[in-house]
C-alpha cells in the first residue's frame, strides 16, 4: 500500500488559502460610504448573496467578502454612516473578528442581537437606511423595513448597485458554458415536466411561475453549467406561463448552438438583461408565485408594478424536483458506488498512514479528492471537504486552511465529511476514525451516535410524516446520556444538482412529509468542545415498503453510501442485537459492491474492516 | 362485589341529555337577522367563546347552541342576510347537521372550507359584517378581516351583543363563591407569585400585564371558584402593573368578606363593569402584555386607544403556572391516590359486570363517577367522561348521550377516558379495557400503543427539549406498522385548575421546552374506525435527573396516574424485556398504593390485574 502514499496527491477542486484581506476593509468602508452619501444614502445592507440566494456564489459577488474581507458562507453588514455592523451566526464568531479590522467592523454574533434589534437600538431617527433589491428576498425587506421604520429611518432601494463603482479589480460573471442532462440521466423530457409543473400551476390558480432558483430552471429544461463552485448550475431566470412558450433568460454567451436549438422548442431564450422588461410586459392582470426563498423584491416589485398579483410562496418545482425519478435513482446509486470505491480506497491508505502522526488535514484533503479523482468521472466536489482532527472536529463547518492545518495525532478522532459531483450524481459523507486506540468515552459517544443513525436508517413510517417528526429517533439515546447535537439531521440532496436542497428535511424544522423517490442525508453526530467530533453520515432514499395491515402506504430508507463505519469505535456492549445485524448487514452490502472494483491490499483492508461484529 | 353492582350509580356531575333545540333555530336565527338590521349590520359572526375563550363557558354563554342547537365544543357561525354558515372541525361533522336545521344553516366542515375562504367565496361586495368584540381575539380578527376586506366588504366590531335583544329566557351570568386555596395546597404565596411576575414582567420591558385567561388570575391569587363546568374557576379580569397595586375585576357578589379581605392587601377588588375604564386610565403611555390566545379585541383596542402599546404574546404567568410548586405536586399525587382507588375499584367492579353484556356506556359512566365520589372529596369531573364500547370508542371526542347509548358487548374493547376534580388536584385517565376475549389484531394494537406509552414514559433527555421531539417516541411501534393516531400525545394539565393547560404539550405542535415541574399527559391511541379505539393515558411529571458525563441537566418522566394496564390485551411477543420490566413494575408500584384503601375481593382482583407479565 505505500504506492499509494508516495504519489503525488493533490485537490483540484478546493483550496486552502485564506482568502481574506481584512487590511483592505477600511479603505473600501470609506469608499462605500462615499458612493452611498452620493446617492442620497446614509446606510446600506450588504447581505452575503447573489441575487439567487444561491449557497456558493461567483466570486464577482462576493461584496461581502471584498469589502470587510470576511469569507464565511453567510452574513449580513449593516454600514451606518459612524458604524458597521457585521452579523454572523455561531460557526463564525471566533473566525469573523479574525479576519476583518475590528476597529472599522463590529462584528455582532447573531446568537447575540438579531439585525432588526441592532437597528432599533443604533439607528439615528431619519436615517436613509439602503438595500441592494436584487439579493435581498421579500421576508428579509419585511423583517429589515419594520425595524428601520420602528427606529424612524427610512429603508430604500438603491437606485444601482454602490459595488460597481468602488469595486475596480471585479471579476467578471461567470459565463460557463451550458449543457444538456443526457435524456438516461435526466430520466424525464422537459415536455413532461412542463406538463406536471402547469398540472401544479392549474391546482394553485397561478397563471405563471418566476423561477428564480437557478436549480429549478436546471430541473426543468435538463440543464446543467458551471457558473458556481462545487453545484453544475448554469445561473439563469425563468417565466413559466400557464400556457404558451416559457422565457428562458440567459446570458447567450453560454449557449452552444445545439443546445440553443433543443431549448428553443419550448422557449425563448432572452439575455438576463431583458428579464424585468419581459417580466413587467408578462404579469399585467397576471397571478404569479414567486419564491420565497429565493426571489430578489425588485423583481416582485416588477410584477406589482405592472398590475400583477404576486403570490409569495415555495417554488412548485422544489418539490417536483426532490422526488426523483428512476433515472436518477440509477445514476445516484452508480455516483455512490464510484463513491463508495473511492472512500474504501483511501480509507485503506489512511489507516496506514495516520498511526504514524504524519498526516496533516490538508494531506487528508488531498488524498481524498484523489481517490475519487481516479473514478475518472468526478467533476468537482459537492463542497468543499471538512476534515477535522481531534478538536478541530468538533467545529461542526470546519473548514481546513494552511493557517489551522494540523497533524492528525494518534489516539485522536478524526471527522470526514466530504461528497463529489458525478455527472450523474452527487454524494455526501461523513466517517468518523479512530487514530490508534480510541478512548472509552470516545467509543461511548460514537456508539451513541452510532445507534440513532441506525435507528433512523431502520424507520418505518406511513406517508404524511415529516422529517421533524423522524428527526428524534436519531437523537434519543445521546438525549438518555444529557447529550445532543446542534444541527438538523438530514438535509435534501440534488441529483447532479446542489448537496443542498429543499423542501423536505430530518431537523426539528422539517414540516414537510417525506415522500418516496426523495434523497436526505442521514447524519447524527455529538461533538465534544475542545476535544474532538464524532458524525456518521449516509444519503437514504425514501422507499416504499409493503407493509401488512398498513392504514396508509408506508416509507422506509434504503442507504445509497457505500463505507465501512469504524468497527474499533463501536462499543458492543450498547448494542442491541438488530443493530449489531443492521451493522453487520451493511458492511457485507458495502463489500460485496466495492470489492470488484479494489486491489488486493485493499480487499485486505475490506475484509477486516468489514468483518462482522 | 354483586353488593357494588346493586347499589345505586348515578352521576351528578355530568349529564346525558343532548341539549340542543335545533327546531328554534330559524325563528332565533330571524330575530337575529332582524337585530342586526336595526344596527346597521348585513351579518354576524358568532363563535363558541366567552369573553375568556375558556374550554367550558358558562350557560348563559352558549350563544352558539341557544341559536343553532349545535352543543358542539367549537365551532363558528357566520349569518349573513340570506346563508348562515356553521363551521365545525372533524369532531362534528356528523353530530352538527343532526343538531341544527339544515334548510337554515350549512355546515361546513373545516377540512374542507375555512371561514376565510367561505367569506372570499360568499360575502356579497359592501357586506357590513359585524363581529363580537368581546368574544373575538387579536388573530381571529385579523382574520377574518382580511378575508372580508379581500371581499370587498366591512369587518365591524359590534355596538353591542344583539343576543341581549333576541334571547329572552338566558341564564344569568354565573355567581359562584369564590374561596382561597389553603396555603398548604397552594404552596406559594400571591406575595411571592407577585414577585416572581414582576421580575418576568421586567425582563420583557412591560409596564402592566392584562390577565384575561381567568386560570392565571386564579394561581396568581390562589383563588378558586365554580363559574364554569369542571373547572374550580371564578371568572375574573386582572391588571398587573410593574409597581404599586393590582386591580381585580370581579363581582362583589362572589366574594366572602373574609376573602375580600385577604385579597384587598394586594389588589383593589373593583367590578367588572369598571374593566375598560380602567384598563384605559392605567394604560396610557404603558406597554401591556395581552394574552394573544385569550384576549378580546376589544380591551386591546382600549388600551391602543388610551395611548398605551399592546405587546401582544403569550400571558407571562402560562409559563409559571405550568411549573408545579412542591405543595401543588404533593396535592396531584393524592389526587392521583385516590383517583386511583376509584379505578380500580371500578375496574373491578367492570371486570364483574361487563362480561355479562347487559352494561350501557352510561351505566358505566355513572359507576365510575360514584366510585369517585366515595373519595370524598371528588368536587367535580374534569371533563365529560368518555366512555366508548366498541366502534363509538373510535370516536376520539366521543360523549355519551342518551340517543348514543349502547351495551357493552362481550369481546369488544371498551376505551374509559375520564377524570377528577378534588381539592388538590386534577386527573385525566384513560384505559382501554378487553370485555371476553379480544382478537388477535386487538392485542397487537394494543400492545403497539402501549410500547409508545412505555417509550415516552422511559424518555431521558437533557433540558431544552420541546414536547414536538418527544411526540415520535409514542407514535413509533405504531408507525411502522403503517398505523397512527390523529391527536397530539400529551396535554398539560393544571393542579387543581383545568385539565388542560398551554403552554407545554407533547405533539407535533408543541414547541415549548419541557421544565421540571411540568405536569403533562401521556396518551398515545389507535382508532380502527367503525370497530373500536385504543387509548392509554397516564399523567406524568416532568423530573430532573442525574445523568454521568450529561452536558446539560437531565430530565425524565414520573408516572402519577396509578391504575393497572389490561394485562388480556398485552401480546408478548411484541414487548422486549425492558417494556416488560416496566409494565411490572408499575403493576407492583399501583398494587403497593392501592391494597391499603381496597376490600378483599379488590384485592383479589387486583392481585391477578397486576400480576407480573
Amino acid at each position: 500500500m505505500t504506492v499509494h502514499s508516495s504519489r503525488p496527491f493533490r485537490a483540484v477542486f478546493q483550496s486552502f488559502e485564506d482568502l481574506a484581506d481584512g487590511a483592505a476593509g477600511p479603505a473600501r468602508l470609506a469608499a462605500l460610504r462615499n458612493a452611498l452619501a452620493a446617492r442620497g444614502l446614509d446606510g446600506y445592507v450588504v447581505p452575503r448573496a447573489d441575487a439567487h440566494q444561491n449557497e456558493y456564489v461567483s466570486p464577482g459577488e462576493e461584496r461581502l467578502a471584498w469589502l470587510t474581507g470576511f469569507t464565511g458562507s453567510a452574513g449580513l453588514l449593516i454600514v451606518l454612516k459612524d458604524k458597521a455592523a457585521l452579523f454572523v451566526d455561531g460557526r463564525y464568531t471566533l473566525q469573523a473578528p479574525a479576519q476583518v479590522d475590528t476597529q472599522a467592523f463590529t462584528v455582532v454574533p447573531l446568537a447575540e442581537l438579531r439585525p432588526e434589534a441592532w437597528l432599533e437600538a443604533h439607528l439615528p431617527k431619519g436615517t436613509r437606511l439602503g438595500f441592494d433589491a436584487w439579493r435581498t428576498t421579500l421576508d428579509g425587506r419585511v423583517r429589515l423595513a419594520r425595524a428601520t421604520e420602528r427606529a424612524g429611518g427610512l429603508f430604500i432601494a438603491a437606485p444601482d448597485d454602490p459595488m460597481d463603482e468602488i469595486w475596480s479589480d471585479r471579476p467578471e460573471a461567470p459565463c460557463a458554458p451550458v449543457r444538456l442532462l443526457e435524456p438516461a440521466l435526466a430520466g424525464e423530457e422537459t415536455v413532461s415536466k412542463l406538463r406536471r409543473v402547469r398540472g401544479e400551476m392549474k391546482s394553485a390558480g397561478l397563471d405563471g411561475l418566476l423561477l428564480s432558483d437557478p436549480h429549478c430552471t436546471a430541473w426543468l429544461f435538463n440543464l446543467r453549467g458551471g457558473d458556481v463552485a462545487h453545484t453544475p448550475l448554469p445561473l439563469a431566470w425563468c417565466i413559466v406561463p400557464l400556457e404558451g412558450r416559457v422565457q428562458l433568460f440567459l446570458s447567450p454567451a453560454k449557449l452552444p448552438h445545439d443546445v440553443r436549438a433543443v431549448l428553443e422548442v419550448f422557449a425563448d431564450i432572452l439575455p438576463e438583461e431583458a428579464l424585468r422588461e419581459h417580466l413587467s410586459a408578462f404579469a399585467k392582470g397576471r397571478k404569479m408565485r414567486v419564491d420565497q426563498a429565493t426571489a430578489p423584491v425588485c423583481l416582485a416589485d416588477c410584477i406589482s408594478c405592472a398590475g400583477g398579483t404576486v403570490d409569495k410562496g415555495e417554488d412548485l418545482i422544489t418539490r417536483l424536483k426532490a422526488v426523483k425519478n428512476p433515472s436518477e435513482i440509477a445514476g445516484m446509486r452508480a455516483s455512490h458506488l464510484r463513491d463508495g470505491v473511492a472512500l474504501v480506497r483511501f480509507m485503506a491508505w489512511f489507516d496506514h498512514e495516520a498511526p504514524e502522526g504524519r498526516l496533516t488535514e490538508i494531506d487528508v484533503v488531498e488524498a481524498l479528492e484523489t481517490f475519487r479523482r481516479d473514478s475518472g468521472c468526478l467533476t468537482d466536489v459537492s463542497f468543499p471537504t471538512i476534515a477535522g482532527a481531534g478538536e478541530n472536529g468538533a467545529v461542526v463547518h470546519y473548514r481546513v486552511t494552511k493557517a489551522t492545518n494540523r497533524t492528525v495525532h494518534p489516539h485522536e478522532l478524526f471527522l470526514l465529511d466530504s461528497g463529489g459531483q458525478y455527472p450523474d450524481g452527487t454524494t455526501d459523507v461523513t466517517r468518523t476514525f479512530a487514530v490508534g486506540t480510541p478512548s472509552e468515552e470516545m467509543r461511548a459517544h460514537y456508539t451513541l451516535v452510532l445507534k440513532g443513525h441506525l435507528a433512523l436508517t431502520a424507520a418505518v413510517f406511513p406517508r404524511g410524516i415529516t422529517g421533524a417528526q423522524l428527526d428524534p429517533l436519531a437523537r434519543q439515546y445521546l438525549w438518555t446520556r444529557g447529550l445532543d447535537y446542534a444541527h438538523g439531521t438530514g438535509h435534501g440532496v440534488g441529483a447532479g444538482l446542489s448537496v443542498h436542497e429543499g423542501p423536505a428535511r430530518i431537523s426539528p424544522m422539517g414540516h414537510v412529509p417525506l415522500a418516496a423517490g426523495m434523497i436526505l442525508s442521514n447524519e447524527p453526530g455529538y461533538y465534544r468542545t475542545g476535544a474532538y467530533g464524532i458524525r456518521i453520515e449516509n444519503l437514504v432514499l425514501v422507499t416504499p415498503l409493503e407493509v401488512q395491515g398498513a392504514e396508509q402506504p408506508c416509507l422506509g430508507f434504503e442507504t445509497l453510501t457505500l463505507a465501512p463505519y469504524d468497527r474499533r469505535l463501536i462499543d458492543l456492549s450498547l448494542l442491541g442485537p438488530a443493530e449489531r445485524g443492521a451493522v453487520d448487514a451493511y458492511h457485507q452490502q458495502v463489500r460485496e459492491a466495492v470489492w470488484p472494483y479494489v486491489d488486493a491490499d485493499e480487499r485486505a483492508w475490506l475484509e477486516q474492516a468489514t468483518a462482522p461484529l
